[in-house]
């Protein structure tokens, strides 16, 4: 019998962690929504026709957060303990800062669940304003912080105001 | 540059439960489909045309108090040690009664995993009725006792039995 | 060899629906979630310490409704063309009332998507109000007309406010 | 009795598209992930420790499009008939562009598809490079064309190498 | 500029079946779980500790079809209009013999459907026995009969008791 | 008033572990797709029309691990600390060999995670060759090792080499 392995070292695996003890952590990410001038002021004046856009947003980014091992293939599941969005109109951009905060006490961290919330924030945002402008785009969504596990405390960027002044 | 905060305290939110030890928690939850004398007599002798109404709503009960979290918005996920659900034919009111029971070892309560039980295994139910009597109503869905964490023990009712002779 | 047969008539199947024509079909449902004294100003003055309950409760409901084959056991996958989701404040009975509305151009109804619709909203009501009161109970969960396919157009109960009357 | 109404006409609902016709429906989008200098080469060569990056992202991301409707509370539930992931190495940049291709004959558009498989083929990324440098970042998550329905072919930018030209 | 293209005709992706005309399709697939003689009486009395084995592994197959597109990752979503589940003990094999049905008016078959219904029953007959003989093997996954689409019917096997006499 | 008990001992329910330790565990199981002639050299020289099999194949079975609890009624949700796959081509049997390790630290074990990420990837495979013979056929998915709990190790089967000579 002859056998042909097809595993070498580098195919896709959910790595290890249950040698890891248990810690608090927590993450914070960030994106932007560019809204443009026709969508920004509707936004703004809460004025969209599909309705309340940052209820259904935040609800959509939390729902989302909870179901990130069921979407990216390799996360772990993890006991959420809390998870937060935040928004703030950037007048000068005409956009739509979203802000996520998750945290849990687990074995591995929680960046892809606050990423996943900001994410899903932002396509939600899309979505209620794309009969008005097909434009409207999401970008730099990133990790602005994380703190628990063997690294430590990372910041890679200030808070939300001081994000916005670079 | 300008930003308008849009997240007074009153926002949703996850609360965060990071801090609280995990304990062990137990809540029971109960709910009654009133039938009416079209239904009841065929689901007193499991004569229903689409088949074993028991069965079918204690499987959707057991599985839908897994997904609890991916149903309501702001409930934390649990690892449910425990998930059972029982029901009583009340004669007298032509109902079904159902009880959900679920228990875990965590940070925050269960109720919301027993309550979500009862629903879904209600809308069962009545899904499995609605051939014969549009008229089939839920009604009664409400948490009984529970037990664990900062509030202790809270016994809202008492028995099966006993609740019917209120 | 021998075979024991398992199968009579009356075991759970999802009915074959494939010879019947698609219809367009709407159905609307409500229930009640009795709020209680204490919990009531909170939910009329928009004051929970959890949040807004309203967006809460029907993006939970929409979203749902579009669950509503993967938790009920024996319903048909639907096209949904419509969800929509509204609240009433019953001063009277201290009471939040939620009417659902689903549509679809399917082969069989959307009676069970309304319904979960409403069931899914009031446990968020429930949820984010148990920190308040645990006595809130989630009540008359039931249909209240349907349109399309065979039967036609079925009224079981008039408007809204109609409903409170009586 | 008195009522108190809380539904204006801004709450968030999924609008009614019953009557319109299906029509076949294509969309396209793209996003970028800048990988930096330290993760780009690792992604070129195919050397990543959690394994096969591009697999792992297409698979996610043409899953997340099947997904879109419980993911975006207000998306329509869409018989997706094609979806396609391609990625393009960009070295100037040493960023990864990801384009989705969404494809339905239904009454309403595959936008939010497209997009949701871009941004859920992003997060992967970002979560099999997290591990060497944090700073990853997605970005310009955008429609770039979409046909059928009744405002026909909209194009927002040409194929995928003359976008990277601007 | 310079681009490496990642996308040989060979990655994975969901078929393009917009073109093709929607038909009436059926598909039967069938597999055994070999209990052996400790489970086989313990099934046969319906005396398993876990409780009634043919409810549960028929509703968690019937559900598992329905989400067939979320786990099979080329699979096209479809709007199935029956699915069926059978059960019969296999006394000389000391087996449980599982078929399920499935239809479906679409674009593309329903194999899949019928295959993942059979896989998940069988897996949930695994978990009610497990606690007696963790040695019960499920075997023999496979379609037996589909009929619809461009191939029109095609017979891999006779009927459920055919199939046995092999 | 007259009740009529409808739960025996023997109704379906989820056991309760809330009294167990949480410990070390691991679970491998292993199956078997028989390809058969016409798609087995397609498989090994990676030449089948919809792509890349053991990257779909691999990805679906992890993600599908995460899902265990959602899919087979009375499993407990597990916090899974590991999933690997791994495929090995049996020529002599014109095979493809599947084997999936799961590891977790819970009250109760991995071994449905590790037999439901076998069967899931094994029913990708099928998918993706199923355009070319329909008859391809999934077999011998069982337990080979579990280790963990009060059972301690328990060893059904050799390595994945070892099991071929049998």
């Amino acid at each position: 019998m002859e056998f042909t392995h097809l595993n070498p070292d580098g195919t896709a695996r959910m790595v290890d962690v249950s040698e890891k003890p248990p810690t608090a952590r927590e993450a914070v990410a960030r994106g932007r929504v560019i809204l443009g001038e026709k969508v920004f002021p509707l936004v703004r004046e809460r004025n969209l026709p599909k309705g309340d856009l940052f209820g259904a947003a935040r609800i959509a980014g939390i729902l989302a957060a909870k179901r990130t091992p069921e979407l990216i293939p390799l996360c772990h599941p993890l006991p959420l303990s809390k998870v937060e969005i935040q928004f703030e109109l950037n007048e000068e951009d005409q956009a739509l800062e979203i802000e996520a905060r998750a945290k849990t006490v687990a074995q591995t961290g929680v960046e892809m669940e606050a990423l996943t919330a900001v994410a899903v924030a932002a396509l939600t945002v899309y979505d209620m304003c794309k009969g008005i402008d097909k434009g409207v785009r999401i970008t730099d969504i990133r990790l602005v912080r994380k703190s628990g596990g063997k690294s430590g405390e990372v910041i890679l960027e200030g808070g939300l105001h001081g994000s916005q002044k670079a």
